[in-house]
């Protein structure tokens, strides 16, 4: 797939990230370690020169990962050295673009994750990333209830001096119409009713691009699930590859490796939609603000599709420099997810995260919680 | 391109329209012409039954020309004999649809004209569909003003009993930024400095996706430019195909046969951005409001491409039955453009009308109209 | 498919074969009908200047069918002044390229129909080129024999004052191994019995690019077959699409509408093998020397496809001027096939006769006759 | 490139193939160290089971390259177990099939370092694979001399008892032409001159679908030819990729990495062709036979294009059992190479070896050598 990367890769990428956005930005004197490595490891910094292909990450054989684990070290001991020695100008000056640079790793360790496992899933032996945990015993998952939302104008956005990428900015508000969510993220067996009521075979559920994308693919259940019937069918249920490799699913667990395409069958098929982003944020900043608990799984169990295509708040101006790419230039073809997922580093999402990836897209951990709308009183 | 249909399956479909969705849904006993056409001149009615595959429909020799003609009148003729005959129950169940299969035939009568250009412009013959029209006396292009438009609610979306849509309703609230919007299109000449200061060489002005197209298509200029210097450089100006043969460039006029990408890139070189759909119909409304003009050319000009990707109102209800597909199953990868063209037909256009295309659309007449946020005072 | 032309095209090009390579070249002042025409009905002759890409050759709406028809009979006006006129040194410059004009139009004939039933075997309207004629009463098919050819060498290649294309020239000297010819084509009742013994499923009986062809393809038949059983399978018999219309297949003709990947599929199956060229040029040579008729469907039933590569006779000189790229530049990656088909013009074909195709292609009146191997006495 | 695999996979197929077709099918109770990887190490066999797709060996990851070297080690000491202890009968059955693998060996030797080559070629660090060798003072290159050759019947083909493989056999009678082959290949600055001469801009010199390459390539040197000139034009001459890194090219050394493409449109501007593979087979056996030096470069310096098809032999048979697809199946859409390069093993090339690649191929050590025809007395 294009779209994935060699792990390789990603280790060598984050660090040159530092070295070129930190270190030769603001460290004086700094030398780069190879400059040739500029060329191979940057990802699509236009204002940074030329870029090796995409999908050619995986031909590198050279430098090789002791050459990359080394590069590491030293731009790991060179930033180390800046941070000790930098005078105020230099860190206010650099300040920023290091925070933002911690974050970018933290979107590459999930990054990994999913490429590895995209890669293993192409491989027959299907090797597992780490053994399987202890299998705890299932939890009884609660009943679906949905939360009522009154409309009217919200306020969303990133605010107050904590890290938020530029996409997360203004802080701004926009009108919600009355709406319901759902208090939990789709399950494995609800998905799997929906496999077996034909879901994939009745057009009038999809988008038109969507459905176009099942026929051309193939699609039959979510990416990485694996029918136990030998014809494909589903009639014995699925397992699906995981980083533990195959394992049974777990009806109460959410359905994962949904593209959005799927995600909005789904909800067409339930009688609902896909929330948008803003109903997410203001719902989300709603339950912390009050305590409760009405909305079960907004982090750290899957990304959450919404129906809201990735574009520009009021307002928005993209970072200084080449930080300028990180985000803005992505703003067309996408849809935002919400949330945050089982592989997401601690501390990296927020609510006010936007996460985006293109309708098809599949070997994210991307699942979905169902939203309809209300009648007004 | 398989998006462009000849000329004779327009014909054909905008008939089969009619006795699919009228005739033999509400007319008793009426039989079809012949019903294998179902197959030919459905466009995309998955609940229709299986249709010839869209880039194979230029190679249908038959029906013949003469024989397409002889269904319209045949259709037309069992269509008249419906609206004379036809009960109120009948009529009842029958208006709305037939009301939808005139707006569906406006819509073809331009595409039939964006389709011929396309296809003559492919031909080195570079033949004319109808003779240029007595050139008139240039007339003076009026300055570029900026008009400010206030934040807060607004009320958007289709209302009252006149045609309509679905995709245009319901009418809701959604709230605006302060914002201004240019008084008029953008010209040829100021799309011309565009492109001489080297704009489709500057990556740092385009969408990821939309400069990738650049790269792999070889855009220099609108769709149909065509340079007057043997080595396709602009020094020497610019000739544009048109339905009227190759034409001198008119300066004053708008700019049209752009992608969304490329009115993108240009209103982030002029500093500005693409109006939301909702500041466009928001300020056409107050425009129609108070008799002024302080925005020309909302129609008849060029469509608008906006920043609003496609997406469904809130409390969006899709018709019920076959045309149910005309809109909502398209709401994704899609740009909202407004107002209309000079290949509209008159009366066919609306405040509320959504037209849509993917980014990367250039047969249509789309131009563009800059925007900019103002800070609230 | 792109290597279909639409038989305006066709009518259009034999036209300016005549035009540009006997008048423009001989007929003094003559000035071609419209100078713009070159580009769209030059077929492949580099020499000749730019041409319209022959995949957007279906695009053509202008010329008018008409106005076709009108350059051709202002061509043959031309051509018939000049064969009046011209004095003998005119006579001896012009005509041999005009009997190969005269050849060239032969072939077009053929390929009109060929692709006229191609085009129509895509409309799902199943179009008649012409109405069956009266069935004749099915004629009993004779047994298959084998005919015993020597080794040694042989001569083979054009000789004489006679017409025949550079690629049958010049006459050589080549040395075959005994073997023996099948007295007659494979019929499709033959060709139906591979079918039913799983011949398509069985990769071991294919050569390696033909596998990946069926893979890809989807084939199971040859081109258009139509099974008569609603799931595909061939337990009900097949009908096959001809110019006919749909007619069912008749047992004892050959079958047709093979690529060489499926006449070398189904000779392994038989046991057998493709003959060479030579041997069927010399086995014919033979036969018409003797007047007996070991040989069966030499000429006038179906192509027959060799297992020789489409390479140049020791000694091949290509003609002078533009017609050099006639038949040389082709020199590679098709396979020639012998005889001649039911829609080859009488008087076309000679013992000589070099027809090629890439092994791939099926669109063609396209058989097979059985070799095999002999050992020598 | 789908055609090259990583060097891991070279090396645990070549071990594959000695542990499928000796170890499992003559050892007594062996068992594969792991049977799942029959998927992943099978090149081509279609009668040993389903197999993991070509463009994707470079993803495979796992099993690691540990794990493969200590696979080749276990099937090494089995190889040898069974070496020690087969008897007569074991022997008798395997010997052929073993031998088979050491061949097969020895082109994958070769093929190791044309793939790396490639991957080399595609990282923009050109990292070297070994180091340039002291530089040899340049020989001189001696003239081209042509090399008078009889017509009439010759002997081709593997005789004897030694080793040849099945598409080499059976020994045969052809009747060549009178014709003339050049004492050596053509050089770097004899090709260089051809580029100068605008031979990449000459349609009349090319095959049809060479052209079509040339201009969708792009190709305007042999593959990792590197154009000194910024402006990739030839005035400044060209330095080459090689196994050493970047070296300047060698005027008196062969040209190499040619498709058959360019060597057929160098041969037309040179006023030459490509010899068959039985001219070049006869004269390489004359030269053997009388121990003077008439041809150089046979072996050793390039591969040598054909003009030939690579086509069976008549009374050609395949191997029993599986190795039956090693040869067969390809014999279409290739061109024979003949000689041997300098990256062959020793003592793996024959006088009767047929090496075979599709004719666009050029990262093979693949260069040319001149023929001609000539008139008989």
């Amino acid at each position: 797939m294009p779209e994935a990367s060699p792990s390789k890769w990603h280790l060598a990428h984050t660090t040159w990230f530092f070295e070129t956005l930190v270190l030769q930005a603001h460290a004086p004197g700094y030398q780069p370690v190879d400059s040739r490595w500029a060329r191979l490891f940057n990802s699509y910094y236009e204002a940074l020169g030329p870029r090796h292909p995409r999908p050619q990450r995986g031909l590198l054989s050279r430098p090789s990962l002791a050459e990359v684990w080394q590069y590491r070290r030293q731009v790991d001991d060179a930033m180390q050295g800046f941070i000790n020695s930098a005078g105020a100008a230099e860190w206010s000056a650099a300040a920023d673009t290091l925070r933002l640079g911690l974050h970018h790793e933290q979107q590459h360790q999930e990054l990994l994750l999913t490429d590895i496992l995209h890669a293993f899933s192409l491989n027959p032996l299907r090797p597992a990333y780490a053994p399987a945990p202890e299998r705890l015993p299932d939890t009884t998952c609660p009943p679906l209830r949905w939360r009522s939302m009154a409309g009217g104008p919200v306020q969303v956005g990133h605010e107050g001096s904590g890290f938020g990428f530029d996409n997360e900015r203004p802080r701004h508000t926009c009108w919600l119409a009355p709406h319901a969510l759902a208090s939990r993220l789709v399950t494995c067996a609800e998905y799997a009713e929906f496999i077996a009521d034909g879901g994939y075979r009745q057009a009038s559920l999809w988008l038109s691009d969507g459905w176009a994308e099942v026929q051309a693919r193939g699609w039959q259940a979510p990416a990485y699930w694996l029918a136990r019937a030998a014809d494909g069918s589903h009639g014995d249920g699925y397992d699906h590859f995981t980083l533990h490799g195959v394992q049974a699913l777990d009806p109460t667990a959410p359905v994962c490796h949904l593209s959005a395409y799927e995600a909005a069958a789904y909800a067409a098929w339930a009688g609902a939609r896909l929330p948008t982003e803003f109903e997410w944020e203001h719902a989300a900043a709603q339950q912390s603000g009050d305590g409760s608990a009405l909305l079960q799984q907004l982090h750290g169990a899957a990304w959450q599709w919404t129906a809201s295509a990735y574009t520009p708040y009021p307002g928005f101006r993209p970072l200084a420099g080449p930080a300028a790419e990180y985000n803005g230039k992505f703003m067309v073809n996408q849809l935002v997810l919400r949330g945050s997922s089982l592989a997401t580093p601690p501390g990296h999402a927020r609510l006010s995260y936007r996460n985006f990836f293109p309708p098809a897209a599949r070997w994210q951990f991307s699942g979905l919680r169902l939203a309809r709308d209300e009648v007004s009183a």
